[in-house]
């Protein structure tokens, strides 16, 4: 398997993961009285976006990492979430999405110019795509959600993060 | 260049960053009067660890992807830092270090097979090692810093989270 597509497996983990996350918040929520939505408006700095940004930027990040490496067209996620329970269905149908790719869909994608839509006339080459901007940005969005997740109380800890590994004896 | 060796590049260019937010944060204090000693300490939960533990763990999750991957020895870091100078001086230290290695040094780093250490008897391959494990879990001390430092009022932006990007003309 390609990095590239090694990657897109990964984040889809990470979407998996985040769900996960969202179970252990919901029961939080419920054992103490308190709505979900007060959680999902959380941010860790009043300039800081709030943990439904993170979730759906965090969606945005696995979704166009695939596509903009595949050159094919993302689905659309116009950001109209307001609930858990409707932010749990965009995840989980960004993971039966990027679930569909295959390695020869990433053919070339090193290689790939990858326009900047914040930057007219401006992209970067599939490669620092993948390397300096989506991982370091994705990751972000992930690991912003955790700890606004964390920072609210709910019980989280690193296996939560990591999700099972791959292991093999030595 | 190989995607492993190019994480290396990365994972180097953030730990540039993060002395960036660090003297960010040097400003902030000096100008708040505040001990840096305290932005240390901070951290987002009772249970979760501070900024230092952030900030060493980040060292480390840069210096142990290329060692691991590349089957060389690590320098020794024993977590003695108590100030924003000495952390900064290992985070140089761990740049410069990391700045050494070359192409030829990771191959066969996918199908490494690397013991860890906290599960005695097992272990992962070189390419889990790094999609799985470390990526994430090495961003995850870089974005739990960013978000301590960010939760406490230091001015940093997606800019100086992500740093420079090669951009080309399309």
């Amino acid at each position: 398997m390609s990095y590239v597509h090694r990657n897109v497996v990964q984040f889809t983990k990470m979407l998996g993961n985040l769900d996960a996350w969202l179970e252990k918040a919901k029961a939080f929520a419920e054992k103490k009285n308190i709505d979900p939505g007060v959680l999902l408006q959380s941010r860790l700095a009043p300039d800081m976006l709030p943990l439904m940004f993170q979730l759906q930027s965090a969606c945005d990040g696995a979704k166009f990492y695939a596509t903009r490496l595949s050159g094919k067209e993302p689905p659309k996620h116009p950001d109209t979430e307001t609930t858990l329970d409707q932010i749990r269905a965009r995840i989980r149908a960004v993971i039966e999405y990027c679930s569909g790719f295959k390695e020869a869909d990433f053919v070339g994608a090193d290689e790939r110019k990858i326009p900047l839509s914040f930057l007219p006339g401006k992209g970067v080459v599939g490669k620092d795509f993948s390397a300096e901007m989506n991982v370091p940005n994705t990751y972000f969005h992930f690991v912003t959600a955790y700890a606004i997740l964390r920072h609210n109380g709910v019980e989280l800890g690193k296996q939560d993060y990591l999700g099972a590994l791959n292991l093999i004896d030595v």
